[in-house]
């Protein structure tokens, strides 16, 4: 989609929370990799980034808090059709509007690998100011989804502080 | 997706409202280039086209008004995630049923010219028999969303006016 | 999608609900031919099927019982923008998560054969245990979109029988 991080990097200067949902890794029986996989990346397109794990049930408390805080949250787990998944449903809750298109293009690219990505149902939404992502919950879904949306991300984040050029006539 | 306007013409004999949702054009702080796109594109298409032009926090009322007289409405503008973008909440507010496959594939084909198509969050849905669809504001995005999706709308309008043909049957 | 059937077939020992919504149907006055075919299609790939016709108004309830009895539901019709198109409705108002990836996956392979897949309305969601699946009312639709979807059915249904490996990690 782009040809270097630079690009990115550029217009990035934002802080991002970086939340693991699982029972397993916020118990301590399991070690957490998609958290630390997801901080790398978007350190690397320039964010500055705090990590947190929560059970699944805790979740949509802590999206509130944190988006009081950073201009962007961005989960990894808890998104797919087992019981207690039910990150997509915490951040639609929390959300005053829902960005449809974004994991409909984490999706479209992921079923080029495999079809099982249709079944991930990540939502992207809006709370007050701040951007939420939902990832999938391993390590490669999760760094792989986000690099398909990631150069949306900056502009979404001024977009949301107020500024208000149509997007559609941003060239890349 | 068509080789000419003359198959989508030949089954349009409708009119269409197209609606600047606007709070810089409605108050005449800025002229209105994407309403008369739209509309000269409709016209091509041989749609008869009535243009309106509200702000955002009357869109709303304007789109039920407007369903009690014309099959189909065209609003441009107010569907990006900047606190005013309110079109795609009216108008999923206003619709007894929604389209998700056309929105899906607005963004689909924008993505290819521009990643950010993924952030229109455009609503396509249907008030009684009327037609609802959300366009991007800014006149080039919303004129390519438009052709993408225009083929679908003359059968969409019979649908609704009580033609029940399935839809997959019918060859292109 | 699949080099054979015989991949999805290890993985298959379900019952499943094949149920057709039509009103002239199930009134008798037209011949069911989505129903066998769906049904015949699911049989091939492994599963035990049970073939049930409803009115419209009526496939809200019957939804209900038949998830207490099979893990897959997979209906056929009422996916239009018709009045009497209500299966979506019926299906979201049951279920209580939302696949939204399963039906984009089928409207994003059927515009490939016709741009009409757009307009289809179709649901995917899980009520309790059970996997609710609503495909179009033509037999060709019917089947070509479950064709697309169909090597995720298995997967689903030792996810939702408590199965919770992360279904990105499966290589095909």
């Amino acid at each position: 989609m782009f040809s270097s991080t630079a690009e990115v990097r550029v217009s990035a200067n934002f802080t991002a929370a970086v939340v693991t949902v699982s029972d397993s890794c916020s118990r301590g029986e399991r070690v957490d990799l998609s958290g630390p996989a997801v901080a790398e990346a978007l350190e690397k397109f320039g964010f500055q980034v705090v990590r947190r794990e929560v059970e699944s049930l805790q979740i949509q408390n802590l999206l509130v808090l944190l988006a009081k805080e950073v201009p962007l949250v961005v989960t990894t787990g808890g998104t797919g059709i087992a019981p207690r998944d039910v990150t997509p449903e915490a951040t639609r809750a929390v959300c005053d509007r829902v960005l449809d298109g974004v994991p409909e293009r984490m999706r479209s690219e992921g079923v080029k690998k495999t079809p099982f990505a249709a079944l991930s149902r990540g939502v992207c939404g809006v709370h007050g100011r701040t951007l939420i992502l939902n990832l999938p919950g391993s390590p490669g879904g999760a760094v792989e989804s986000l690099e398909v949306v990631v150069e949306l991300i900056p502009h979404a984040l001024k977009l949301l502080q107020g500024h208000t050029e149509h997007s559609w006539e941003i060239k890349i």
